[in-house]
């Protein structure tokens, strides 16, 4: 984390364009936003939470990868230059006793009424989006332009303090033929979900209705197409709205916060 | 961490004898003792200070891998059935106000008074000295049946919140014909330290005199090898003296909390 990979001139000119128009007001799903840099999930919890959910996160590495922890009141990250996690997120959601309660652009208000809030930057699956198009594989919700599909599933997590909640998945439909090339690609992003949790048959995760995601939309799934699952960063979502947290901000599931690292430094990590 | 690598039958057997002849009041150095069993370093402190030590650790993996954490109060790890951390280290120090005060091979007492101690196991390079040897590479504190030296370094760690401190190394002389061996063996075990942080020229760590280490016993360097110096373990303990903790007990350097899991199942982690 100390010597990240840095990314070209280029790519660090994109990436701050698309946050500027984020920061003005863009507000959609954020998936193929330029492209080969890192995305994160986003949640924040008053000081008093924070132990609970960091070792939440070091007890569920693959569906809460934390990539970086703003202490109490902060709003800047390491991980992108001249960002401000206030607004530089397209949409944000408002949690309050577990409850979703708002969706907003600009959390600079919250941040004032809540002056202690610590600010956890999650890895997020779009990271081996790039690698997999680049392999040949389409990536539906990207080609048909909508958010990816995520599911709650009936898998917990391993409980944390006063947190508890189901593992979250996103899915992807991918060829019969193709499903063993996703699996390796993602399988060397460890730091950011890798592998695939489950591999088709969702009802053993307890997904009854495919084409009914808990967070995000549905999309195609073609004949001879397998439904292919990953961890999701809207795991700590989950857990929020189980644990019944008093208070948290969120990103909103598929606006993602857009990093100057790119996707390509956490190979292998 | 869910689905940890099991051992054999015989080596559950070895570490219980190990384990249960600490608690009956082994106390020396464990290196070399149920080989090829994770040894594990140990940092508790008060629930008020654990976000910080997480924090320390998620953003100093390299010196502090955790391994578990167990939540206040908590004496029992998942890495070790029947396992109990207040009696199954050969030796105990006792820090106050970031001093050392006391060493004791028995730290009931000190759990009952401090009922919220949050524990950190965190993991150690013994983990690859078997590969080491394994692959003819003489350990020479094993083989001189001494504690392994370790030193304070210049470098400075990421702080986290209230918590700062310098890189603790430990040191292991090494032929200059199998520095590379080293390396990539060591290289191996990243969520134990992995391949060294720094090879020769002892004096750009801030070591003056190799032949005094701030822990642990000083080690013959023959003609012909190289001193290389991987991340340790102990560097929680130099956090704690230079933030002035007010509380926390540590294992004494050298002297490990040992677990059921096998070395090799950090392998590539």
């Amino acid at each position: 984390m100390t010597n990240l990979m840095k990314a070209s001139q280029q790519a660090i000119a994109a990436v701050r364009e698309a946050r500027l128009a984020i920061r003005n007001g863009f507000d959609k799903p954020t998936a193929g936003m330029a492209p080969g840099m890192t995305q994160a999930n986003m949640i924040c919890l008053p000081r008093e939470w924070a132990f609970d959910f960091l070792l939440y996160a070091q007890r569920n590495p693959q569906s809460c990868p934390v990539l970086d922890v703003i202490e109490a009141g902060g709003h800047e990250t390491v991980l992108a230059e001249g960002a401000d996690l206030r607004t530089d997120i397209p949409r944000y959601r408002v949690w309050e006793r577990g409850e979703l309660v708002d969706e907003i652009t600009d959390a600079r208000a919250l941040w004032q009424q809540h002056p202690d809030l610590v600010t956890f930057l999650i890895g997020c699956s779009f990271t081996f989006e790039t690698p997999l198009r680049e392999a040949g594989i389409d990536v539906r919700h990207i080609t048909d332009g909508c958010n990816v599909p995520m599911y709650k599933t009936n898998r917990l997590c391993r409980p944390a303090g006063r947190l508890e909640g189901e593992l979250v998945v996103s899915m992807r439909p991918i060829p019969a033929d193709k499903v063993a090339d996703a699996v390796i690609i993602s399988g060397r992003f460890p730091a950011v979900h890798g592998a695939p949790v489950h591999v088709g048959e969702p009802h053993l995760l307890g997904i009854s209705d495919i084409s009914r995601p808990d967070f995000g939309d549905p999309v195609r799934i073609e004949p001879g197409e397998i439904p292919v699952f990953w961890a999701c960063g809207v795991t700590p979502q989950a857990a929020i709205m189980k644990s019944g947290v008093p208070f948290a901000i969120s990103h909103a599931p598929g606006h993602m916060f857009i990093t100057d690292v790119p996707d390509a430094a956490w190979q292998g990590a």
